[in-house]
């Protein structure tokens, strides 16, 4: 590592902040690591250990913990937000009044909010007063926090309205273990990494209904379809659904045992209710709050995705879940492509020729 | 079922060809289906099973086995070609010898032929007299033969030069569990379907060594996008790669037990040699051949596959396998998608401005 090291903040002590962590602590940089949570912070700095979130794994003494949030950001330049969608409102408040100078923040949450239809980075901005702020990154990818603690071969990519500050993001992060690729495209980084969580839910139920893998491939591939014709419309280059934070995320939350939404979905499929499932899972389940957000921008953009649709009724409207897959397996036979194609050449249409 | 009945001819009783055929007589078509191995014929028609490929099944008795090439084709107009690639040639060479009147051939393999280079389409036109052609279709998608067989949901992509005759195809086949879109794009759908088989094989190896999900995910990602790049130059769709017969085949492939080609990249993972590899399968492994034919396609178009040359290093040169998974992760930090931008925007210079 020849970079500069730094004191870097890391908000938020759940698996995947915590892991991020131990990444920049693999590059030799100090983490404040922040929890609300007193007993955390204790257990991180005397046991080096975070086992409700990460069992098993050993930190390093680059890592230290803390509970207050004025003491984690003092003098900090650079900030690594790890919270649930739900908890970004309520934590960039609390940090508006300790920051005393402008920082960085790069954030990993995956989600929309809910009837203001925002972004996260856009939630941000609302929320944090510009002279504090001095830009934001993107950083989502296939990245389950378990494999990333083991240090397994991970990629990632980074994106900003300011290239720059995520090249610096790029920089603080990247090494042998985890790879960090710069994309230029916000918007379709943050629909991306949103959206899947959609179809991982919609991918579960199937699983649960026991449809086969050739149901869930196709599944996968109209509702990577349905999230790039959506994040087309809103200004997205179709191209981001392809990459690290459209497929490649994708895949790996619909494929793999560590998804939580995925899991939601497969105890949806097997005939258990909405609240059975979210009282069992004991984390956050990202993808049912973001199904009614993806809904209402589908509503807002005039764009057709019957996968999200189907999963609203079955988890706000209580339809079967069978019912539902029944449905979109029915659709009449049409051209593969031709709702994106039209998209596509709509806002040719809009922004060029006219 | 309102379309009109008609006797098809299926060549290749393979697990592919015979669940095929199922969904055909499911439609209440008549399928002759024809193999070489007489003893296979007899057990189509007085047990109704094809046991060594589709072990548990029962055929319709609309499905009757034929052992005569002359007697299968007499009288038919459209054939579903269902052989491994390197079978081709010789059973065009034999089928052109009895056909008196011209037919539509539906094939359904997914190869590159290597030193020649051509997609499977462009074999079968070059193999067998344009007076006994009408027209040729290809069909590909995310389809494990068991799941079909099982009458699982499926989806897969048509296409043809002439889209009439996919049409046709679609007509034929499509039904509430076996979902059939038409596609334009001939050459990307044949190049998706090949070139998957590579990415199994990468993906099997990665598995293997115990890399994980998320590195799993790149690796097709990235697998996905250099498949892109080589089809986009020869003059795809890219959107193409991001349907059925691209990404939609891919994930299949790479995740689900059925496949071959990824259990055979496991066990190359898992550190044994090709050849034991390839003797303990019993079944043919496109992906191999497939490697070689991609890696020489790489050569003559000019455009960067460094999973594609890996893999031809392990296969053919004796490259550990972990020592070229470990080159693949460590590549330099780059923009995520700037070589399929350089090949569109070539693309775009050398056809529509010049």
């Amino acid at each position: 590592m020849q970079n500069k090291k730094e004191v870097i903040t890391v908000i938020g002590a759940g698996s995947w902040g915590t892991a991020l962590a131990m990444v920049l602590a693999d590059n030799d940089h100090a983490v404040r690591l922040w929890s609300h949570n007193e007993e955390q912070v204790k257990e991180i700095n005397e046991a080096h250990t975070n086992k409700k979130y990460l069992p098993g794994i050993s930190l390093s003494e680059l890592i230290t913990g803390y509970a207050s949030l004025s003491d984690a950001l003092a003098g900090i330049e650079t900030v690594v937000l790890a919270v649930p969608t739900k908890a970004i409102r309520e934590v960039i408040g609390k940090m508006r009044e300790v920051l005393t100078a402008p920082i960085t923040i790069a954030h990993v949450s995956k989600g929309i909010e809910p009837d203001t239809l925002l972004r996260i980075s856009e939630m941000i901005k609302e929320e944090m007063p510009a002279e504090l702020l001095k830009d934001v990154v993107v950083l989502s990818g296939p990245s389950h926090a378990e494999e990333v603690s083991l240090r397994h071969p991970t990629t990632v990519a980074v994106t900003s309205e300011n290239m720059a500050a995520a090249e610096k993001i790029q920089d603080l992060f990247i090494n042998n273990n985890f790879r960090v690729y710069t994309n230029s495209d916000v918007i379709g980084v943050e629909i991306g990494g949103a959206l899947k969580n959609i179809i991982a839910l919609a991918a579960g139920i199937t699983d649960g209904l026991g449809y086969g893998d050739n149901a869930k491939a196709a599944l996968m591939t109209r509702g990577l379809a349905e999230i790039a014709r959506l994040g087309t419309k809103m200004g997205a280059n179709p191209l981001t659904f392809s990459g690290l934070a459209g497929i490649g995320d994708l895949i790996v939350t619909c494929t793999s045992v560590h998804s939580r939404n995925w899991r939601a979905g497969n105890m949806l499929g097997k005939g258990k209710s909405l609240d059975e499932v979210l009282d069992s899972m004991g984390m956050v389940v990202e993808g049912v709050r973001t199904t009614k957000a993806a809904y209402q921008l589908s509503k807002k953009y005039d764009v057709k995705m019957p996968i999200t649709a189907a999963l609203y009724e079955v988890l706000f409207n209580g339809k079967d879940a069978k019912d539902a897959a029944e449905i979109l397996m029915s659709r009449g036979k049409t051209h593969e492509m031709e709702d994106l194609v039209n998209i596509l050449e709509e806002r040719i249409d809009e922004t060029e020729f006219n």
